[in-house]
């Protein structure tokens, strides 16, 4: 069947890339498929998916490639034998690092391809609806010319031509949800303690964090704007409740590092007499961290090691 | 009007206490109220409150006296003529360190008082609705004895006889919400630093958490099965997603020293050789450092600083 659709070409078939596939074909895209596992293929197939064992036919015979794989050294693995993507539009989907993201753009652009960098904000229940949301950076004529077929996937998000920007964006919801996990296991080691199993716990713990994360934009409305004369919740109450948390953490035996960089801030904020604003101040704090840190260039030497 | 229902007392008046006053009145309680500043009492009065201006008033005069005060401080300095509580049953809901209310607990029985400690998990909104919790813990008989009085503010919770597990509790809560709003912060950075404005960056920012937070009663559950094999989520990816956040953190001098202890467990899980074990085996580093705290007293120097 032949239609005007362009030819959209998958690399990588997990759980996200089957998902895709199987939402293109439904909107009568013609894709081809490719994976190093060939028996993953089987299920695009039946559903009218080319498959290509070669790597080359996927650059040659498609406009528009999606790649989902685990991670970037396959993407290089993959694509070694390739000396031109003949510009193709590659839109790479695989997590990855901010950097990770910037040295794949300059190998593929060097080659003649478009690259663009991608992060799904999705879980495969919610891919192909309005629940899922898709961040890009990266060549901006890619995502023009594929924002219809990258549209099929979630609500589509451009933030620029720095083909980390994508990446980064994920790394700071990482960062959010992770400083909750991180609380999380702590909570559970302090109910432990005091004879409440985790799974009672967790039954006044997820309403508690759900209305704290609901009070969120309200912190981040008052951090766009620095207004903090008028906040719901200010800091000499967060500093003397992040106070009793540490010193009873103290006393129990339970890691307290978690905790003791915004205790420092809030110590601060009020050595600084700003005990009546709110607490999103503290995002103040931590910009004034990062500022020290860029004088300081104090994590230059660090960053030598290459940890990705 | 009289009637047998018994006679409460409560001491401070602040939104809770006004609030708390209010449903007590509603319920046809008769109710003393008591506040160091008078204006704040008329709205109780109006609705039926008798305002006692001697504190002595309150203890002499009620069986149960619920004290929402700002500190314990102020507890102290209110009841720093009584002599003996004759049994009246003292139901403080102010917020303390778990020590705090140890002590309060010895001081209060020790002049003939009881001792109950509770922790409101509720927002002004929900006080005495169905999504309001307290949690209690010290006097059993306190407990028992005005169990349908505070089940009047909303769903009630005891935790046993040691006056400090409500407070413990609250600190369990405030662990886990700490997390999430230092993460916050982290994250707000990292979107300002790609050109993402706060009150943008916090659409995405809540639906993910909240997801995040649907997604821990799982993790409580393997957490008390101790089952760590067939997790959602793994080791291998969480270990790969925090190095990536802490190498662009570094690379963008963000502060890192939120994610590092989370970061550390997850390599020793990764020497440990349990990459393909869930994510939430890392509550097992965490309880193996407090047991190295634990076996090392290393907290004890610290703790002789008076916190509170």
């Amino acid at each position: 069947m032949k239609n005007n659709l362009k030819n959209i070409g998958l690399i990588g078939l997990g759980k996200m890339g089957q998902l895709i596939g199987t939402i293109l074909l439904d909107k009568n895209y013609k894709i081809s498929v490719w994976n190093r596992t060939s028996t993953k293929t089987d299920k695009l197939s039946d559903k009218g998916a080319t498959v290509e064992t070669g790597i080359e036919n996927i650059i040659k015979g498609n406009e528009l490639i999606i790649i989902t794989l685990s991670n970037y050294k396959n993407i290089y693995e993959i694509f070694k034998e390739i000396d031109n993507f003949n510009k193709a539009h590659i839109v790479n989907l695989t997590s990855g690092s901010p950097t990770a993201a910037n040295e794949l753009s300059k190998w593929i652009t060097d080659k003649n391809g478009n690259y663009l960098d991608g992060a799904m904000l999705a879980i495969p229940e919610t891919l192909g609806t309005d629940e899922a949301n898709l961040i890009f950076s990266g060549n901006s004529q890619s995502f023009k010319e594929n924002k219809s077929e990258l549209s099929l996937l979630g609500n589509t998000h451009y933030l620029g031509t720095s083909p980390d920007y994508a990446e980064m964006y994920d790394t700071a919801l990482l960062s959010a949800s992770y400083g909750a996990l991180a609380g999380f296991f702590n909570a559970t080691l302090i109910a432990e303690i005091i004879n409440v199993k985790p799974t009672d716990f967790i039954k006044l713990l997820v309403p508690w964090l759900t209305s704290i994360v609901q009070f969120m934009p309200h912190l981040a409305n008052e951090i766009e704007h620095k207004s903090y004369n008028n906040g719901d919740s200010n800091i000499d109450i967060n500093q003397v409740a992040v106070e009793h948390l540490i010193h009873s953490n103290l006393l129990h035996n339970i890691p307290t590092n978690l905790h003791k960089p915004l205790n420092n801030y809030l110590q601060k904020q009020v050595e600084m007499g700003n005990e009546k604003k709110s607490f999103s101040i503290i995002y103040e704090s931590l910009k004034k961290e990062r500022k020290a840190l860029i004088d300081s260039q104090s994590s230059t030497n660090y960053l030598k090691e290459d940890l990705y």
